[in-house]
């Protein structure tokens, strides 16, 4: 395929200790799937310059991590918003999966598309259908709070192979509404989705990493790039925590810290601190 | 002393090529001193969890290699802010420098601190000039636009062997007030300081940071600790640029990048890409 990718084994060997176990190993014991979060931003934590606007912070190197990382998930996780603006394909180019190079969908990630209110307007020319339809995709579930969601969206969804997961909205402590990400991610799990890659954009990120769900994170993996991107940016930094006495103290610290140089971007691989 | 911190000869090695040239070569085609921006952050580009407060985030290599730059260049430079939350030293505590295992000052940077109004009250009891009595650091140069700094202040200064600095005020296309870089560092070049290390706080780098400014840096030095502050922290980013037709662009990005696994952190070396 034209647009495959290839990610060398030199690299791929630096990325295997922070990986969910291959070979269809598979941890029973647990309710959870592991779940890797990662991304690429820019000296001062941004994802993108603006709201809405894809911003290239990496070099193609970063990309084809992205797309490996992709075939090492059998999900693949983002919001609504990045799902409306960047209109993305969310499957898996590297060369040998399913549709690029072998039959099937073997490496082919499942797409899961956090829509609260199922806003995102599905149509048959989405890039992810198209996709699915030329047999180098999985369509996406989307996980939404709507008892019944929209009937053509629906339909559409269920004809390519995907659905909708409907889920209760809890209100946390401070009013916020949004899902439990312990059920969330459970959820996927009895899904038969034994690993999870959670993509962006920001207002996920930044709600996993925050104090009370971060310890569902199995893997951290960010990409660096030696850019600023300027005040305003959409920005990855979770919501402060508190001590007793009411001080702003660090939300999180990874341990098992490894920093990788790669390209002219550096690659943190990380777990967060129990 | 007990104080002297140590930073080995395998870590000065990967520093050196982004370093002042050694040896008292100076550049006399220039007017401007080799300057150099170096601070620690946050993954979420924090230098502290809130204003004011000094925040730990690196670990104690981090510290050594602070003052083996230190050794390294002519003056430090920081903002009045940080001089009014730190009561800070600014000196030189690594082994063999003047105060630390060798006599004179040999090795001692000399503190500049930027103060446009004027409003760091400097007593006898300051960190900074209990070390120059005890012969372990130099004496403070303070930039000022006050053409009349208060004649207390400015008698204990001098006292010490500092002393105040005035310089014009200029109003910057976006309507602030502050010292033109150019014409400050024109200034510490005509004082004899061949190189200066710039370490803070958030306000002077990202000032300096800036698309205007930025071409004065010579070299960037960060340490990127795995942490997550939180929101609401000190955060080096500077302010945004816009392309002739409104649109946000990135306001920098480094050239002749290398990036440096340190203990925990990253340690991140480059040029300001023109």
């Amino acid at each position: 395929m034209s647009d495959a990718l290839d990610f060398p084994d030199s690299d791929q060997r630096f990325l295997e200790p922070h990986l969910p176990p291959q070979n269809g190993e598979v941890n029973n014991d647990s309710n959870l799937p592991f779940a890797t979060v990662t991304f690429a931003m820019s000296l001062d934590a941004s994802l993108a310059i603006s709201p809405g606007v894809r911003t290239v912070l990496s070099g193609p190197q970063s990309k084809a991590m992205t797309h490996y990382l992709r075939s090492r998930h059998d999900a693949i996780l983002i919001g609504v918003g990045t799902a409306l603006a960047d209109d993305p394909g969310l499957n898996c180019r590297i060369k040998g999966v399913g549709g690029y190079g072998s039959d099937g969908l073997q490496g082919q990630p499942r797409p899961i598309i956090i829509d609260p209110t199922a806003r995102w307007e599905l149509t048959q020319d989405a890039k992810i259908l198209k996709l699915v339809k030329e047999g180098r995709g999985r369509a996406p579930y989307i996980i939404t709070g709507k008892q019944s969601p929209p009937v053509k969206q629906k339909q559409i969804l269920e004809e390519h192979g995907g659905k909708y997961i409907t889920m209760d909205i809890i209100t946390t402590e401070n009013g916020a509404h949004r899902f439990d990400w312990t059920v969330l991610l459970e959820t996927l799990k009895k899904e038969g989705l034994n690993s999870v890659m959670i993509e962006g954009g920001a207002v996920i990120i930044n709600s996993l990493l925050g104090h009370s769900s971060q310890t569902l994170i199995d893997s951290v993996i960010i990409t660096i790039a030696p850019t600023w991107l300027g005040r305003g940016g959409v920005v990855v930094s979770p919501e402060r925590r508190y001590d007793g006495g009411g001080n702003s103290i660090p939300v999180s610290r990874l341990s098992d810290v490894k920093w990788y140089p790669f390209g002219e971007d550096v690659v943190l691989c990380g777990k967060i601190k129990q």
